[in-house]
């Protein structure tokens, strides 16, 4: 990484915590034997979940795929270059939106009543709504992975239609992406880390 | 918050990190007159760029609202609760998506060629392109912001397409969402916490 590309603002958080979270963190593909326990994926909901969501709606699922026969039906729905980053992760979790979130609304969102019975026939509402609030805890939640330790290796590149069939029939939830979990064998790819684009490039000012 | 909420899973980071991005920060609609600076936002866009996005695509933007004419323009698009907290916070930010990220790919993800012109036709591809990897985005920047020293309040209810109509007929972004920025008074808003859903409420192991 050139130098210019960390730019030294003020934080709230040391180095070592901005490294690992963010700077130095890497889309990981190449992983060790080191198994994830069930404990380190449970530490990293227990950051994420405090993400903000839209009506404290918290619509995303995640699939966690462990056993070997598990892991060959989710590659079976992974574009060819990422099957084998499936196979090769001790743990592969299936982020995905749940639809039904409004069934939790009673429980999650007290504030306004009657939130869950306006949204229960509003199919498309709600997941649109699922989708849009789960992604941005799918943000999180990777953060909230390599703040547990862990390294993680999210992929695009699937047949969420196929995965949806297979997995998710009877809880109606919609894949999102696949995020592999694990301990990075080195630097856990062998890829550059590619170029950033700078705040003066994403950003106006009003 | 009752001690339950938190659950003492292994961390690889201090519990002063945890509490500031994730278990005692809140969604924030009370702030103090301190300023927000140029050099704080750019820190936490330092950090928030880093995280993976497909294809190294990194498609959010970000309007930064700061004059009192600009900010009366941005709470005219916001549900009529969120209308005064744009105007009580010292920064609002509308992130967006912007559907033309393909325009960087040459720079950015420079391992497969052509994608660029590839994509050049496919609009409605690139606009969910766009708007899925810049949500996950939005996920990463909010806890930039906090990683940053700054409270960061999101806010859903506004009106989508005013905005877009307003701010982007230039750019083409699509607005997603608005994220008021500042610094706390006190806790920062006076809502209790809402509840969350646990592990195993999210999860399904296979």
């Amino acid at each position: 990484m050139t130098e210019t590309m960390i730019h030294p603002g003020p934080l709230a958080v040391g180095d070592d915590v901005a490294d690992r979270l963010f700077r130095t963190a890497r889309t990981t593909s190449q992983f060790t034997d080191e198994p994830v326990t069930d404990e380190q994926l449970e530490a990293a909901w227990g950051l994420a979940k405090f993400g903000p969501t839209a009506m404290n709606t918290l619509p995303l699922r995640v699939l966690v795929v462990r056993s070997a026969e598990a892991c060959e039906r989710l590659a079976a729905h992974m574009n060819d270059g990422n099957k084998d980053r499936v196979l090769g992760a001790p743990v592969s979790l299936v982020l995905a939106a749940d639809p039904a979130f409004h069934e939790h609304l009673d429980y999650l969102f007290p504030a306004v009543s009657g939130v869950k019975e306006q949204l229960a026939p509003a199919v498309e509402a709600r997941e649109a709504m699922a989708r849009k609030s789960a992604l941005i805890q799918a943000g999180y939640l990777i953060v909230g992975l390599r703040a547990a330790g862990l390294a993680a290796g999210p992929m695009d590149g699937m047949d969420f239609d196929g995965a949806d069939a297979e997995f998710f029939g009877e809880t109606g939830w919609k894949s999102l992406l696949v995020v592999n979990v694990g301990h990075a064998e080195g630097e856990g790819t062998s890829y550059p880390r590619g170029p950033r684009l700078s705040f003066e490039q994403v950003t106006e000012v009003l």
